[in-house]
């Protein structure tokens, strides 16, 4: 493609990097951000940079955080023995907004995908270890993604776990609230049967 | 939604500023972002207030350039008595992806379109009359979208051009090459036919 402007092609070449974010989409957010007033456009491009440079990860947990220790971590009204392992930050801010869990997170960084070649040594597993055996964790939630990379971390992690005292257990899986039989897949729909709980 | 550090909630609101980036696919560019090499989010960022802060716009046909005029005005070899009106810069690429056009643009920025408040004087229209009489156009070509907006664009321009010694073409409007006659609307299918051309 030729285009017009040095800076346009700069620009359309690095939001392109974008995961899903093509060159024409890329060129669409060249123009709306051409459209805009100069100080929201230069308010945008610091915000990325201050992101990238200014961000810190809880020494503990691996989620980010403002300070050295989270919020979470931070909070004395949490039950600090129960470790919910997540993948990322998307993971702890989607289990917070339920309202549902109070205790705090081990946030593993991915998961094991031997195709993409991620091995348990990239991940922040070493460290959940170390975090049971000091902090005297008594659960341990499994709050990964039902892939198979979901569950080759869950069978990783669980026979790295199994020596120490601490309960191991997932989020259940099964039909989502509100979902209709009929949309859902085959092997979900058998798995919840085959996991069914007593009816309260 | 709570966000685990400020920093994260702003870039989330930034970015969610993009057309068709809702908060949770700006998340996942955030979540991208982290990932990255810090230059090159810092690339990205200034990448991004450099286009802004620095484009500057050819005097002459309203279509971004890096010099006062741009390339395209400034060519000795494109035909300077042909104008392509067009809506925007993305247009320009596209035609000239084309290698079809030998002469010159004017970029009008926008097309009529009361619904949005958007009318004839909020568009580059006038320069394109006074450009038509000091530069002895001879045809003005109307390369504007195929839309409700385009067609009232393209009557108004007619109507403001009568008077002047300019020819007035539009782009060709049918089936697309390689497009098949079951998928093309009925619309298309219809003035397809009444616009027929002889068989060459």
């Amino acid at each position: 493609m030729n285009y017009p402007s040095a800076l346009i092609e700069e620009a359309v070449n690095e939001l392109s990097k974008f995961p899903g974010v093509g060159k024409k989409s890329a060129m669409r957010m060249v123009l709306h951000l051409l459209k805009q007033q100069q100080q929201d456009v230069v308010k945008l491009g610091e915000a990325v940079i201050k992101l990238r440079t200014q961000i810190k990860y809880c020494s503990r947990c691996g989620n980010v955080s403002d300070a050295e220790i989270c919020n979470i971590c931070n909070n004395p009204k949490r039950n600090q023995h129960t470790i919910c392992v997540v993948e990322d930050l998307r993971d702890v801010i989607a289990i917070e907004n339920t309202n549902q869990f109070n205790g705090i997170y081990h946030v593993i960084g991915g998961l094991i995908n031997p195709v993409s070649g991620i091995g348990p040594d990239q991940l922040n597993i070493d460290q959940l270890v170390e975090r049971i055996q000091t902090e005297k964790t008594t659960e341990v939630i499994m709050a990964l993604s039902a892939t198979m990379e979901g569950d080759t971390t869950v069978f990783y992690l669980s026979k790295k776990l199994k020596s120490l005292p601490v309960n191991i257990s997932t989020i259940s899986r099964g039909i989502a609230i509100g979902g209709e039989l009929e949309y859902a897949d085959e092997v979900t729909l058998g798995r919840s049967i085959a996991l069914r709980v007593p009816y309260q």
